[in-house]
């Protein structure tokens, strides 16, 4: 689906930079010789991945519509299966069998105040030739319902809990209406459901251009931004529920799985749901009156923007779709590991497109595809990785991470086991690293990242990532911060690509990569997300795509071959400190929550806080000792299994497939995270009891993974 | 030219709540009989006002347009001669004759890339007749220049020097080159002369939607808001350097006044400038290339804003205009003061508009018709008012405040001496009650909008003015100051209408009033300034124009009724302190202004308070003594002549005709005051020097007004 490419900055207090430097003392102290060597291996790799391979792997990626279902789709799994048999890796398609609705029918017209049809239709445009490719799949939102249905328009902003609040105090109501929303503010499978919680009978999605067109900047092709005609497909599945097939949640979707009755899948949408360009959208706009929209609400259409909602504006949405089973091709290649092959580092990125995708996905997929050949090539050498590393290469990401949660179900048991990390990219542009992950490992990623050169040429990909938050800081303690803090911070992961049943539902320590904050776009799910756009308007000479496959693959290669395995726990400790605080001051603002005993949360926390200082201090001492440990192997199954123990086996209320406690995509926000999630949207929603019940639950989970510390702590004493 | 709609809540700190009750209860003390009469006049004055003649005289004043120069014109201003005199009053016209050049040729294409010529012509409309009528001015700015010029164009943002240095922070020259500017954050004369000052050849201001358009409301005739082919006309003239006539500065434009070559005035712009609608700056802003804007410079029309500059845009400007002499006709009539004749109450609005003008300026014309209509009713009954009051309706106000500045130049040996003070109104719309004046006046003005009934029919036009603002209140401090500062502040006069020549050049007193603040608009300086626009959008029921009469009549009979003058200083210096607190504030932002002692402003503003307390203390006692003055004359003439002593003779730097040391319009802003503007804009400006120097000319004008203010405290010593 997508990197969000403008990184978070994130502000916070400690300060460790101590830390690193022992531990990387400490790392190399036991084994001197072994470690040299594997810098010297981390160093070979860094130098193999090749800017003009990149961009091949690109042009034949994405030559063709590929995505999940078509021909293309097909032949481009093989493609890379064959490739990274090649390359001397083990290398397998693995099928799923999902739910694919695509369109059957679309019509949108307008009939009052007069008649208007939408073109709903992307033309194709010369400089791009791409663009005027067979099989380009209709501009359509996945999982929608059928429906036929006519009715006063009203629009709804960004269509967001928040914004039918205004409506209320308005007067307007949307029950037995359509309304239209423009993209933006949450994940676009939010705005149908919210418009169906209301009553709503249909929904139209708009780009308007004051996020996504020309109030940004040049449109394609003149420049990357979104043109006229440029429309957002997308998934509209409830994947804050569950992703995946929305017929067997909580299995993997092989040809005999169990499957629940289409009527019964939580995941598809009730009401119909259509994505339109802004050209579509203008003539609609124009014409609803009523209120004029609060100013926030104006976007950049050339038009006074007013909510509508009474007789004067009907449009008529007829949808329907085939509600076809398609086959999903993950790619599986395997190395295995010399001396702990069930110990599985898993590096990922998907391969299906929503058109041509040169930029979503092909542009993190070519990465990971380098990455694989480096890897070859080192094997060639003699390099043997402590650990087994599994890429993947998914299919059907863009209706739902279909293959990867798929995937993930159907090998749960093993994973749960084994698997150690996840590494994750989706698409990549240019500007700087962005990190998000499991914070047990963002001392680590920082350590990746100072080894990375920033592919502008200066210095690091960490330093380059320094300066940007330095510029973008607004405020004294965040500029402070980012001085006297050794490491950076790493967002949170909330859903929107392929990591999220990894980390979500089987707590597997995840991480997602991808270069981004630089040169804009506007084809995000569009037919202009084009060899011809990425070369033109993004990566073009791919140094940037060659960075993020050597961080991804650094990565992989440290964890694979550490001795002890990099998971550190001081970072996580702060950040959900922070988070505590951050629940603590949404009670507070409630004088209604006041009931609402914190206590137990902050006293897990602190609890936590002191353990992974033990540990800190435990790890120090056995590096200073210089000696061998005597169960490592037992270390670094308490380390890589800790992230399990944020799991609830219960999950979250009303979503029971969401088990991790500390991060979830919002249930009203869609991609974006939700920290302490039980807690904050139970405040959020003034559900006291559940809010009350849900402390505990956390707590009980901080305490497990304080214990699970506690315990790798005293692995590392010396004898 | 325009009353500013939206009143600023100004903030402060000081609370003179009792005062209030004090100087009542005095008002009534001396002569209770009296009062109670001149109070039951005040009351009987409030009900002759009628909303059906107010109605009338608009449709007539507005049926056609009505420009200086033009045949309806002196219609319109005999018309009100006769009207005057049929009620009682002696009314006359007196002329003068001014340079007033109109359009001769106007062109402006665009050459490259494409060619476009521009239509720079407002269509009429069906729903409104008066805009198709006949003898309608084009759409130009007064006062600029001839020329003919092609060149490549760059848009300017607002045009204001901050915007220039953006540009060279962009590298982006205009030397040589045609600007295009927006409206907004500035009077329109200074975007072509800062223009001018950088090097430009030509000058284009459109008003774009975001401020002035759909992005508003709905625009005319659907909504009031100004449509894709409205133009805002206007001077240009450099106002800032003196306004009246470019060819007879300080002197009135009398016949056989000495005149000035047209190429020695001063105030005549040296490039051509045009205004032109959005619908005409469209073609020419989507073509420009370069860098995109800052996002601050982006404005709602459907474009990607780029600077352009570059040769790819180039345009090609020709104005030509008869540089004629017109004839201003100032409608005076007066009311003999049976008591002190020699002392006069001015109250004016222009009569002048730049097309039909309903709004501008026959709106607050017709209000003063009906205050000297009832009048003239209550002399019929036994009214004689102690003071000369004079009604003035001002000629060619738009070009350039021709009519009143010419009137006041003509007339200054005689103002000087008997002037009490000036009340002017320009235009008034639907909303509450906008004061802004002279500070000494400040508490007497809230006094007369308590006497008010607010139009919406609830409570005093004073509440309004107050609940409105406390809405409006963004901090606790504004909240606190609104509910516990027993007067509201007026906002300090700028420029921008005809009170100008009475302030700034003679220092009479002067107030400006108007409402404003509801309903929006956007016809200001067109066609559509209709009788239709006006009854549909604006004040429809002529309530507030009726509110406006009843405010502006209370305030002319209270002046020239008084027994003492209603002028008082401890708003006055606690008004000064605030901006003395301002200047210092801006030289502390400097370090190369540290230099610069403002220790003598501080000194001479407390002095003031001092004396502002010592009279107020003074009043107090003679209130409660009951006993008479000896001599209320000579206090009342030290009152009057008070704010003569804010004056230096010598004027400020650059601009000797603008003599008032507490208030100007901006050097570089036009319309919008700045205070204390010898130092403020010598800061500005960093020239320490001139900063300094400015400082002791504040500081000895500031004493002189402490001097004053002593002395009509010792007029004060009842005997």
């Amino acid at each position: 689906m997508c990197f969000h490419k403008n990184h978070r900055v994130i502000t916070a207090t400690a300060s460790i930079l101590a830390l690193l430097l022992i531990v990387q003392l400490f790392l190399i102290a036991p084994n001197v010789a072994a470690q040299m060597q594997a810098n010297s291996w981390e160093e070979k790799f860094r130098a193999i991945p090749r800017a003009d391979l990149l961009k091949e792997y690109m042009r034949t990626l994405s030559a063709e519509p590929h995505h999940l279902g078509s021909a293309q789709d097909k032949k481009n799994a093989e493609w890379m299966r064959d490739k990274l048999k090649s390359w001397g890796l083990d290398a397998q398609l693995e099928e799923y069998n999902v739910l694919f609705p695509t369109p059957k029918e679309r019509v949108l017209e307008m009939i009052a105040p007069e008649k208007f049809i939408a073109q709903l239709k992307e033309p194709g445009i010369a400089e791009d030739p791409d663009s005027t490719d067979a099989n380009q799949l209709p501009t359509y939102n996945a999982y929608a319902a059928d429906g036929d249905v006519t009715a006063p328009l009203v629009y709804v902003n960004y269509g967001i809990p928040a914004d039918y609040e205004v409506l209320e105090k308005l007067g307007v109501r949307v029950k037995g209406k359509i309304v239209i929303a423009r993209y933006g503010a949450s994940w676009r499978g939010i705005k149908p459901k919210v418009a169906y919680e209301h009553g709503a009978i249909g929904c139209l999605i708009y780009s308007d251009p004051k996020e996504d067109g020309y109030y940004q900047g040049d449109v394609y092709p003149q420049g990357p931004y979104r043109n006229e005609t440029g429309v957002q497909r997308g998934s509209v599945m409830d994947m804050p529920i569950h992703p995946g097939d929305p017929l067997t949640p909580g299995i993997g979707a092989t040809k005999d799985a169990k499957r629940l009755a289409r009527e019964d899948a939580k995941t598809i949408l009730k009401i119909p749901v259509l994505p339109i360009s802004y050209g579509d959208a203008l003539p609609l706009l124009k014409r609803l009156r009523g209120a004029i929209v609060p100013e926030a609400w104006r976007g950049a259409l050339p038009i006074t923007y007013h909510i509508g909602g009474n007789e004067d504006v009907k449009v008529h949405l007829k949808l329907s779709f085939n509600w076809n089973q398609a086959t999903v091709y993950n790619v599986i290649a395997r190395i295995a590991g010399s001396t702990y092959p069930d110990e599985w580092i898993i590096r990922g990125n998907h391969h299906d497109a929503w058109v041509n995708g040169a930029d979503d996905p092909v542009s993190g997929m070519v990465a990971l595809l380098e990455e694989a050949r480096a890897f070859g090539e080192l094997l060639k050498q003699g390099w043997r990785p402590k650990r087994t590393i599994i890429f993947c290469a998914w299919d059907g990401e863009e209706q739902g991470l279909l293959g990867s949660t798929e995937w993930v179900e159907h090998h749960a048991a093993e994973l749960t086991q084994k698997a150690v990390a996840y590494i994750n990219s989706d698409s990549t542009g240019k500007g700087t690293l962005g990190m998000s992950g499991s914070h047990t490992l963002e001392h680590f990623m920082n350590d990746v990242a100072r080894a990375i050169p920033d592919p502008k040429g200066k210095g690091t990909a960490w330093e380059a990532v320094r300066a940007a938050r330095e510029k973008a800081a607004t405020t004294d303690e965040a500029k402070r911060e980012l001085r006297e803090r050794g490491d950076l911070r790493i967002g949170a992961l909330g859903s929107g690509s392929d990591y999220t049943a990894f980390i979500d539902h089987l707590g597997i320590a995840s991480l997602n990569l991808g270069f981004g904050g630089e040169g804009g776009g506007g084809i995000y799910h569009s037919i202009y997300d084009s060899f011809a756009w990425y070369t033109k308007f993004s990566d073009g000479d791919f140094t940037h795509t060659r960075a993020l496959a050597q961080a991804a693959g650094t990565a992989t290669m440290r964890l694979a071959d550490a001795d002890i395995l990099p998971f550190e726990f001081t970072n996580l400790a702060g950040t959900i400190d922070n988070y505590v605080d951050d629940v603590t001051r949404l009670a507070a603002m409630n004088n209604a929550a006041s009931g609402i005993d914190l206590q137990p949360l902050r006293v897990a926390a602190n609890n936590l806080r002191r353990n992974a200082d033990v540990y800190d201090r435990a790890l120090r001492t056995a590096a200073l000792s210089g000696k061998k440990l005597e169960d490592v192997k037992a270390l670094n199954r308490l380390l890589y299994q800790s992230e399990r123990k944020l799991l609830s086996d219960a999950g979250l209320p009303r979503r029971d497939w969401f088990k991790h406690q500390i991060y979830a995509p919002g249930f009203y926000t869609g991609y974006g995270v939700k920290t302490l999630p039980g807690v904050r949207e139970a405040l959020e929603q003034k559900n006291w009891s559940e809010a009350a019940a849900q402390v505990m639950v956390i707590s009980k989970t901080l305490d497990a993974m304080s214990a699970q510390i506690q315990a790798a702590a005293e692995k590392l004493q010396v004898k």
